[in-house]
Formats: structure tokens, sequence, C-alpha cells
């Protein structure tokens, strides 16, 4: 049970982040100031402060908040249509349409003197883990000469699986990734085709299927 | 021959653009400001705005610029080693790896209020004509269900290339974009492999050797 004082406390960190995305639409995420939130919300400077130390500090509260919302997505699609990559990709491209500056706040152009920390590290963990156990009882991809390499730094995979899997997983984000993000940021507008087409085909190969 | 008064509008112009960058190097694009700039410069803003009619026009040249630049390093790279798609990648990669503010300028996060007008669109096809010109004597690659897709939208090519080469083409870019994009944003340092290798695999896979 929380006390009022905190469930208040958590109630201003939230309207805060409110105003962060607001600022983040209008002006892009490097705009974001801590003063101009605190002036809205009819607050002082030195009394916001109070609940976010610093600009990188609300960054980082976003930034893990997406990312959080990412794997809640996936994992509910996960949940809902099987342990499948190909169900894990639609779930992060419908969420990457859906909120398209929270995966640019985390995929996109880095915002100038900001450094995510571990923690953030972490939740993305826990998608590339969800991915990788999608992928480990699956047939395995063609071998890769990156395989060597990733086996003595495979500690950044928490699921046990072999090195063919991991260059599978990477294949499969990277992949998605290039598709996903030149779509919503408009670079096939002109184009004219089916992205989703692209995006499948896309996934299909990277499964060799 | 140009008069001094058109030179310098051009150094003037120039100079301007600097200051751009600089203020994308420490604040994001977003943070672009025609009046910052003006002061900077010791000019007044209206004295400035003669030069560039607003910050959506400002924009606009720096990323032909860009633009520019990329499709330069890219020909210069197919004179000096020949019209091989895996020249044209290597050549992006590094200019990209050289100014990852001008690629994100580019292919990053959109920039919030900024529509890039068709000028740069042309500048775009360039290098995907470029592309597609080191892809279209090549064995052709798997065919894939997009290309009906494509056949009814092959306007964008300017090259006379076959719908296969075209969708070749649509994954060489996005797989590229995805490698390079999370490579400079520093998505892959904590994972420790050699970026170069997944790089290499990844075109490689794409060109189906």
């Amino acid at each position: 049970m929380t006390s009022p004082r905190e469930r208040y406390r958590a109630q201003v960190r939230a309207e805060v982040k409110e105003h962060a995305w607001a600022q983040i639409a209008e002006a892009g995420a490097s705009a974001i100031s801590l003063n101009a939130i605190a002036k809205t919300m009819g607050m002082s400077g030195p009394a916001l402060y109070r609940y976010f130390a610093n600009r990188d500090e609300l960054i980082t509260d976003l930034v893990s908040d997406a990312y959080r919302q990412l794997v809640d997505a996936s994992r509910a699609a996960v949940a809902e249509r099987g342990s499948d990559p190909a169900v894990i990709a639609n779930a992060i491209r419908d969420w990457a349409h859906t909120y398209p500056q929270r995966y640019f706040l985390i995929y996109g152009t880095p915002i100038p003197g900001y450094h995510a920390p571990s923690t953030t590290t972490e939740i993305a963990t826990q998608l590339m883990d969800l991915l990788l156990d999608a992928l480990k009882d699956r047939e395995p991809g063609p071998a890769m000469a990156l395989d060597e390499n990733l086996a003595r730094h495979r500690e950044w995979a928490h699921v046990d699986v072999p090195e063919s899997v991991l260059r599978q997983a990477l294949g499969f984000w990277t992949r998605l990734h290039g598709v996903v993000s030149l779509e919503i940021s408009g670079h096939f507008r002109d184009m004219g085709f089916d992205t989703q087409l692209l995006f499948e085909a896309e996934m299909a190969a990277s499964l060799g299927r």
C-alpha cells in the first residue's frame, strides 16, 4: 500500500511526463525543458526539480516507459498468438505506427548530450530475450561469419541459445528497424508501394521462409 | 561568372549553415533557430531572413547539402572501385560514421513541423539510381511478393530495371539503414560484437551471396 504522499508524487511525475511527450511532439526530444514544464504546471523550477533531478533523468524515464510499453505490447501479442518471431515483429511495427515518437525516442536520432543509463539497456534486453525465445526452437538460419565473434560476447543474451540464433536475432532486428523506421519517417511515401508487403517479405527472408 | 553580390550572398548562406550544423550538434535539428544564428553572426533577424526565408528553407538546404555530399561520396567510390552494390553500401556506411548528424538529418527522427519538398526527393532518387545501376546487371535475387505491387509504381525509378531489381534495391537499402542507423546511434554498444561483420553479412545476404 502506497502512502498518499507517494501517490501524489507518482501523479506529479506522470503529469510531467505527459507535458514532456507534448514537447517532443511539438519540437522534438532535444527541446524538452523542465523549466517550461514547470511553468505550464504552475510550479517553480526548483519545486519541479524535486520530482526530476534534471532533464536526463526525465528522458530516461520516458525512454524506459516507451521500452516497457513496447515489451508489454510484444508480450501480449505472444500470449495471444504464440511465441513466433513474425508475431513479435508485427507487434513492434504496430506499436511503432501507433507511437512513432516513442519508437524514435528509443531507436531514432540520439539526443545530443544524453546518455542512456544501464537501466534502459536492461529493458531492451527483455525485448531481445522475447525474440530469442521465439527464434530458438526454429530451424536455424544459414551460418554466418559473425558467429565466432558473437560467441565471445553472448553475455548480452540472457536466454541460453546457440550463436546461430543470436545472429539470426540481430539480422531480424536490424531488418525490422530498417523497414519500420524508414516507413514511419515517410521515406517510402513518394514510392507508393505497399510497405506492409515489403515488411512481410523482409521478415520472411530473415527467417529463411 | 558570379557577381560580388552573389558571391557575398553564397558566403553568408554558407556561414548560416555552419551555425545551423553547430546547433544540430549541440541541441538537435529541431532546435535550429534563425534568430539565434542571426545573433551569433551579429545580424538582425530581419537581415538574416533575406538569406533564408524561414527555418524550413534552411533545413531543406541542410538536407539537400547532406544528400548531395552522400551522393558524391557514393559516386566517387563507384568511380574508383566500380559499380558494385557493396561498394556503394560501404561508401554510405563510411559517410554515416563520419557525419552521423547528417545521416540522421536525412534518415533519422523527423523534425516536428518540417516537411521536405520534392527537391530533396529528387536528390534521394539519384542515390537510388546509383544503387539500381549497380544491381541491374547482377544475378537477380529471389522473386518477391512485392514485385507485382512495385510494377504499378516503378515511376520512382529513373533507371529502366526489372521489378526484381527494384525489390532487391529496397531490401538492400532498408537492411543497410537498419544496421548503420542502430550502429551509429550506439544500440550495439553494450553487445560488444564487431558491427562491421554484421554489416557485411547483411549486405552479402541481401545480394544472395
